[in-house]
């Protein structure tokens, strides 16, 4: 794999590197930084080739492409700020390379869909790492919704707090982008965590929002989007919501809550303490379900596939972005020599989930600002 | 004390009686069921003089009035449906007798600031059993917000979950009248247990809605009233808000959580787990104070009143209860006996606190209705 | 009922009243300090009349022999340091009153037995306030030990960790009797709380420990009694177990925790959660049983007894000890009517547990003594 | 790196080689199993060269010594049963290979004595995977002990359970190995599993344990080795405390838990929830220390280093285990160079560690055999 972005210092690129790592997944070549001093070391310090260390993003596709099949690089991850996702992946694409992409998408809906467009242009595999429902307790979730163990959803409640946007950290390099319009797109807070956990709501509940009524704030002194924001939510079907994201949540670290409400039962999962799920009826005792555990793999094969360890023995996040570059990567593999992926490999997500979140983006910016109560979430077919 | 309501089975009139009990307050006369049968039994079974059991409130107030001072009943207990608060809560204050009311305060607004005008009138002391606030955890929390520790509030989340609508418990009695508008008044949940995490909300945080924006939603089959809702607030000041209530989230028992977010700190309670205050700003470990501690006591006399066992000797929702029995009493006993009370005791919801929640109410039913965005909750001056 | 002990600022007699007053039991004499002012000032707080606040114990038998029945106090509870137990209790007894005793029983194994045989003699009902086998939870667990849901029993782990006696608290009035010898007994913690965690082990259990082997350590300076201990047991039949106790587990406060392996499940409880119980089979999920909840009401009529409110309605330490009163009562009225009791009210400690309590401590210190490494426990015939 | 053992479906093979990757080590030679068709299959399934799958480890030795420095391996792991330790190591060793070897570190104290004298005799790095004490949190108890925070230490309790013995799975074949005296040496779970409890301890209290009383159990039938033990431990300097660790505790999964009460301030540490420490003084709230925050590093560097994601990121297992990869390869990447190894680098479990565990083991073993209470463990100067 090759890699764009994730230079000293950045949480996210690292992050990328040992997911792909953990995943036996290797780092030959890069773009790690704009400042050639700083590439070069990251470079180094990931013990790459130097002559695999290029200046710019366009010489990486320039010179891997020259390399032979097999020698060059398989992939590439983007893990730049937001603004850049379009334009890099739509050269990577079209030069014939597979992306794994950080997320949201793209600045907006309308630079989504182009890449949308070039993805099912090219045929290429693209990955978009909303690396939340990597998580073994998320799939569980999902295949015990499918398999209709909740009966019709009622409810769905997803919550996702942190707090360093108040804290001393709101004056970092991090901070100072993701504060940015023209870098970070329509929205801060929403964009960046709120996004996820729309994705996770709607990866479990099986079921898409059409509508929304949403609030945006913004505390910190001259912030230019969001920190903190709550959306209503009108589901297909009639099922009912509620998100809300938050970087001013002083204290709070990662906090990201899934709640479904069925008919007949109902699932509670946290990430903070991922490797367990509460699953709920109201006339038996709560359970407890534990990941690795054979019960668990009765349920849901995707489940078992993406747990690693006994229970007990606690995964994390890395884990579970590692499962998103493993399915991806076994896509890819299967693209490469021609096979049919596997069936549980295609579960990561995609152009498609990217093009979705910016489209509930869209809709609630538009309706925060408005006066209109409901704003439906455009449709894309 | 005397007490209207509560015949056999009745959970909220039994609670009255154990929190009065648990207080010291004897009950020595009453009404509990207009089954003369049942109202005997319940008599017999609380060991009461049957001759102060009586038909109904009217004779009760009549007989009681025929009493000596210090013989006679002090207050009256009004544990009954929600559409006879104001007419008996009326005579009685009328009649000269204090009242202790279940809550909400009456049907709808209009209904209670006429039963304001009487409490005003009569000058009698009126007592709301907006019980959660009677936690020791709650006080301090409310201490910690009045003496600036988490500076200036930005958000504030309660929600209060039960699942019981979406049981077999929903074809009980209770849930009969509770689903039923005549007798539950403009809203279901919203006003069973959404008022209760308003006043919470309000009480701890010390500031005041002003705008709603609401959905309302009946899942069960047929009900007339909402059993799920959702409110996103704004607090006057520019602190913004979320309040969820639902009787439909299948395995939750008696969720009521809150979390008070401010510039430099924030705060989080569990009325499931009442004892310990999470209190966390981001530079430091976060805090898990616990009641019946010394440095509890030292932030927050109110909490110190509120705590009757050491730390570790669980106090639970009767305790809670008892302590707005307790603070009502005494502001009871001051009033007959003309001294001041304790500025202490003065501490329990009042009719101010039942007019706030049934003006919440018809702006969340308002808003729900309509196409407004926000709505305005009504000034009560 | 009549009181002996409990003056102003006693825990552990206002937690007699308190459970007491829950269970609507009415008190109406008393001797509660040898103070004659305190005496006095805490009759008048509890509303007594003055009259039945007697100057000592020997008096109000006197004086309440010659009420009529009906009048006088039908049982008197002793709440006194340890080593006034036996004398009072005898007295007690032996005039004809029924009695509920703080434990432990007495200062050692003799007096214990001393106080049996005047039990058996007399033929009153005597309770022993164990009151933590007063929680729901707690007599679930014990019925599903009962009905084999366990299978044969393996290993009963059960700690009793507080830290106050590390803490400034130590040199309160209650820290010095109970390091006296002559006022406490053989023991300090172990007495105190340790018997609290083997009366429970055995109640759940449901079998007898045969031998200990035991460290006590004192790490208070200079004091006289152990502070701390752990103890290895063994069980008839087989099983085997643990037992630690400490009152300088600092920042502890009232941690009694209870684990019960058995070949097909195992059952874990805390006291300061006690509202559940974890119930773990290796092949499925754990359950999370709740206070209150139908499903517990079904396997367990004496959980379903001892709970008083909805699931989610945190019940306590308050609750638990009433539980005690309310069975021992029970007991008493069937006694002073000549009716059998109900034998759900039979489930209250007694006698005999105060004695098995006083062995069990007598082993222990031998054993923490000596160099065998294991010491039998008397067995009581 | 090398790696002797480890075949298709070993868990602990596989924990070695995913721990290694995350810290970005190469593995480029191995001997998976004894069975040269698994061999060779686990070979190709880490897509290493075949040619250097090879058939026994002296071959593997033989032929890796043959390539050039910077070739050839830098150090191996050793993950087969116990009663390989000794042989593969020592022949390693003084072939010039750095080792990573499994724990226990041999069959008895007698083979971990004769490995030690080879670790002395050929200065080669020897690290021990008692991978516990690679969690950051671990590392932030040790320094805060070590800092005085607790004050002296009073008692330290350590627990370490699991259930699998107690279920299926007790028929698989490492349950065999682990069963067998040959293969698995003087003791059964005491061994797999209480020597990591006694090593925790023993790192973070930074005092040793210089007598026991110990009991061992083995409750599955026909089972010839302990599946269940206890001990009371005598700390060096007065410190008392107690280790529990059994494999038939049902429901559990990897239940390890220290707590370390001084005179000051105590902490609790639970390995299945690895991110937070508890750190309790009587006068002020607990406090949840949460692993990637600013105020661990001010304290630790040694848990700043071992963190790698930010606070609310769950780390785990793998990370912990990694930690102590990455300790062990930056003192190999030392010795291979010259340099001074890191101070920090050099935390990670030895040689020395793994006699200690050995004589722990022998002293709990002849202790419970014998009727003398307490056994000295053996001095190893």
């Amino acid at each position: 794999m090759g890699m764009v972005g994730g230079g000293p210092g950045a949480f996210i690129g690292e992050t990328h590197r040992r997911a792909a790592r953990l995943d036996g997944i290797e780092l030959v070549a890069g773009v790690f930084s704009t400042d050639p001093e700083k590439n070069r070391e990251q470079g180094r310090a990931l013990r790459l080739s130097l002559d695999r260390v290029y200046r710019d993003y366009q010489e990486l596709i320039q010179r891997e492409q020259g390399l032979a099949e097999g020698d060059r690089i398989d992939f590439v991850t983007i893990a730049t700020p937001n603004h850049l996702h379009l334009p890099m992946a739509r050269d990577f694409l079209e030069a014939g390379f597979h992306v794994v992409c950080d997320k949201p998408l793209a600045l907006n809906l309308t630079e989504g869909l182009e890449l949308r467009r070039v993805v099912q242009t090219t045929g290429k595999v693209f990955v978009l790492t909303h690396n939340y429902v990597g998580y073994p307790m998320v799939k569980l979730a999902r295949d015990l919704v499918r398999l209709g163990k909740l009966g019709k959803l009622r409810k769905v409640v997803v919550e996702y707090q942190q707090g360093w946007l108040a804290t001393e950290a709101a004056k970092s390099k991090q901070a100072e982008w993701r504060s940015d319009p023209r870098r970070n797109g329509v929205a801060g807070a929403m964009a960046d965590i709120g996004t996820h956990a729309f994705h996770l709501a709607e990866y479990v509940a099986g079921i898409q929002v059409e509508h929304v009524c949403a609030e945006l704030n913004a505390f910190g002194e001259g912030r230019m989007l969001d920190d903190d924001g709550s959306v209503l939510l009108r589901f297909a079907g009639g099922a009912r919501g509620l998100l809300h994201a938050s970087q001013i949540s002083i204290g709070q670290e990662n906090r990201l809550c899934l709640q479904v409400y069925g008919e007949r039962c109902s699932l509670e999962w946290r990430q903070e303490d991922p490797n367990y799920l509460r699953v709920m009826e109201g006339a038996r005792p709560a359970a407890i379900w534990s990941r690795g555990q054979a019960y668990v793999a009765d349920i849901s094969p995707a489940a078992a596939r993406a747990s690693q360890l006994p229970g007990g023995h606690v995964e994390g996040f890395t884990e579970a972005f590692a499962n998103i570059y493993r399915n991806g990567a076994d896509t890819i593999r299967a693209a490469l020599t021609g096979e049919p992926p596997d069936d549980l490999a295609l579960d990561f997500p995609t152009v498609e989930d990217g093009v979705r979140g910016l489209a509930f983006l869209e809709a609630v910016v538009e309706n925060a600002r408005g006066q209109n109560k409901w704003t439906r979430i455009p449709q894309i077919l």
